[in-house]
């Protein structure tokens, strides 16, 4: 089990995580898309990414709209493993940016 | 544009749709699979069925478990819509229990 | 239904459309994506746009790459609903390129 | 890096296996399902499967139909590896006959 962060810890990790907020113990971002299809297209690749991990984000969606909250309920917050899922969900949609 | 339904009309389609309750101007239910591998599964079957009605439920996965909540948003509550999609989204599980 | 088209309005559609070619009474594009999950993310874009139309492709996934086949079976070749299917599906992917 | 399997180590796999077959140097199984919608659900839960494995099927989706082949490339035939997606696949699909 990866150890719960400090709150400086947490805002130390989102320095290099743009776009991700602290929440209520969680990491936090709202990702929004052209229409359904392509938020479902994302979705189902942030599941095969969290399953890999064995580690899965609380999901939203509404339409072109998702919404993550990653927390690690055995620590009972935010750890490096949060942290880590952020990357790689960050990750899905940053080449479609360029 | 589907009429709203009043609160009596919500409570007889109830009566014809098992499982389901009346929200907050939603028709709401939440469903859990073994695992979030069939979580998903079930998730993509009632994105199609979503898409094609274009009618999209407000939906939240957290690991095995998924909450749906239907409401006409153009109305302002629930409508014939959220029944017929919430007909649609029962028939892709009830198979698996037969 | 729709009319199985002659091999020179085959050619003369596939000249808007950038990457595919005609086949054996088909229209045929392969995709080739990062990794699987992304491959994937792209699958379930195509079954979604294919459910909608309700027109199928004849799909393939190797890793990560995703072949599609089209034909309208019931004319016997391709129609118009392919090569509106090939667009579909090429909208799918080209913002990504961008 | 798993051993590839003489064809009777294959056999022998395969009698704990119903459903596959012995392909050129795969083990092969078809599904049918009550439409795309519901055969888009299973490719998904492969995929999923798939990815945790980092082992992945070839995969065709016809309509209501998906085709799977399975084979450890860099072994150049079918290996333990095999067999054991075959039988995860086969347990994402079991519970629903029951």
């Amino acid at each position: 089990m990866a150890d719960r962060w400090t709150a400086a810890q947490v805002e130390e990790a989102l320095a290099r995580l743009p776009g991700w907020v602290h929440g209520d113990n969680t990491l936090e971002r709202a990702f929004t898309f052209a229409d359904h299809v392509a938020a479902m297209g994302f979705v189902v690749r942030v599941a095969m990414v969290a399953e890999v991990m064995n580690h899965h984000p609380d999901l939203r969606i509404v339409y072109n709209r998702v919404e993550l909250k990653l927390s690690s309920h055995d620590a009972g917050g935010v750890t490096e493993r949060d942290a880590e899922l952020a990357r790689k969900v960050s990750a899905l949609v940053e080449p479609r940016t360029g």
